[in-house]
């Protein structure tokens, strides 16, 4: 970590229990996609069990995390923002389902299993890609909304995060972008889309869930923005450092999709460098919570730490 | 068409020009969606081509035209429904891009036109049915509100509608029925969730747009019910009777397909019986209108009577 990021951070996060948090959150968000899901048998039971198979495959819930502890930060409930968190991870989970689709990424593994459609085959691994991103919406629509931010303002952050301009557009630049020769300024517009855009839009919906000052909402998107993207500066750096083991998904898959990184366009070390300074711009965009973002500086420094 | 129905119908619709009332909602549909949309050249240009090829392919705008139809019936305006109408259409030509993938119908023709993979690839064609449902959300959600129906029951309306447990379920149903003697129970239960869902929700939405009453909401919902079932009865009897030049897709591929639909359960006569009693039952749910639904009459009319 960078000196700035180090003056950036307040004392208190030092003594902060990430793990003990996550394991926490993680259970209290499985519990609620859980109920907010048809359940496994009801009619027709494949297409319920496809999307509960892929939602409940082991994901870390990191936007899910991150939408609690930006709602904590201002000083809201996990219960007014569950909702949103659980809408985030549906979003991510179809997204998953559809780019490791033959037709995209052709990936066979995700999270140590099977990916969606080597188990239920193509034809329902798109339709609960489908039906998990219009359960986002039906998911979200169950919070209650505050003068600031009305169920508009709410489905209309999710479907823009979501949308033609932002996630599917870094995924259509990703896939066309193969094999090409990318500058850090395209390579940059990609992850903005394909991976910043929903991880602001989960750390916005918890300030929205509680009634943030528009300050504090700013704040959140220039922390959600600058994390998102050192989290992908950190995917790339992993894909060429670890093993599929240890990624617990195929490791190496994007030098052999020819797929611009950080690393083959700017080296190893200096790709470092980049997601510390990512990370520290995402500390100093913390300063407004005055050290009430606890949850928010442990997230973020173990998304500069991780190894897989 | 029965003599129930015709005593239900109104002497009003007899005089209703629908050619001139269908071609102006489709250009006003047409310029509303055109303008709800990303330009043709908003990067990344590929997806929003694919999205306006499928949505601009010559659609007939039934979905759209029932609510604006269903929205005048209520006193509303084109104004106030035309998001809910666009958003309609978003997801009915979203779900027609995927239903027609090689993992799913595997279509190469639609309204005439090679279908969006066949031009674009597999991978954008998913991509592209994303994006339209993604956009219906942010489109539906630029409508004005009621107490009676915000935008929260809006969202909700449109998600359950196309969600898992009707639209999406539809779907699975008629995969999973492929090559199965289904009983009549079973089919109706295909048509009601593929069908009759979004043509229910396409007419309530109407009503919503208009601040309609909740009986005049209900007999929406029995009317979109209704018309939708005969709707799909009629697509299944145009399968076996007319070729493909005459429907502008693929002709007789239920059939290639083992699929199940009333023309081979009940034969082709009980089929058009059938056809015509649920649209005397769509008929007897408009009363409540007192003649105010004239354009709604001659809709559930033209679909009864329509070759392609």
């Amino acid at each position: 970590m960078s000196a700035d990021a180090k003056r950036a951070k307040t004392t208190s996060s030092r003594h902060f229990d990430l793990a003990a948090y996550l394991a926490a959150k993680t259970d209290a968000v499985n519990a609620a996609l859980d109920k907010f899901l048809p359940a496994e048998k009801t009619k027709p039971a494949t297409i319920h069990r496809a999307m509960r198979y892929s939602l409940f495959a082991g994901g870390k819930r990191m936007r899910p995390a991150l939408t609690l502890a930006a709602a904590a930060a201002c000083d809201g409930t996990d219960a007014a923002a569950m909702p949103l968190a659980c809408a985030v991870e549906c979003i991510h989970t179809y997204s998953l389902i559809h780019d490791d689709l033959p037709a995209m990424d052709n990936d066979d593994f995700r999270r140590g299993k099977p990916t969606n459609h080597k188990v239920f085959g193509e034809g329902i691994a798109v339709l609960a890609g489908d039906a998990l991103l219009t359960q986002a919406f039906e998911i979200a629509a169950q919070c209650r909304g505050w003068p600031r931010y009305s169920h508009r303002n709410i489905v209309l952050e999710i479907a823009r995060a979501s949308g033609s301009l932002q996630l599917i557009a870094g995924q259509v630049a990703d896939v066309e972008g193969e094999g090409k020769k990318l500058s850090v300024a395209e390579l940059r517009y990609i992850h903005e889309r394909k991976t910043s855009a929903l991880l602001c839009c989960a750390a916005r919906l918890g300030g929205m869930s509680a009634n943030c000052t528009p300050a504090q909402f700013r704040a959140l998107t220039d922390f959600g923005h600058h994390v998102g993207l050192a989290f992908q500066v950190i995917d790339d750096i992993l894909d060429v450092t670890q093993t599929s083991e240890q990624l617990g998904k195929t490791a190496g898959k994007d030098v052999a999709a020819q797929k611009a990184t950080y690393p083959a366009i700017v080296g190893l070390e200096k790709s470092r460098r980049i997601a510390e300074q990512l990370t520290s711009r995402a500390f100093a965009a913390l300063k407004t919570f005055k050290g009430k973002a606890v949850a928010l500086e442990a997230l973020a420094e173990y998304l500069l730490k991780r190894d897989r």
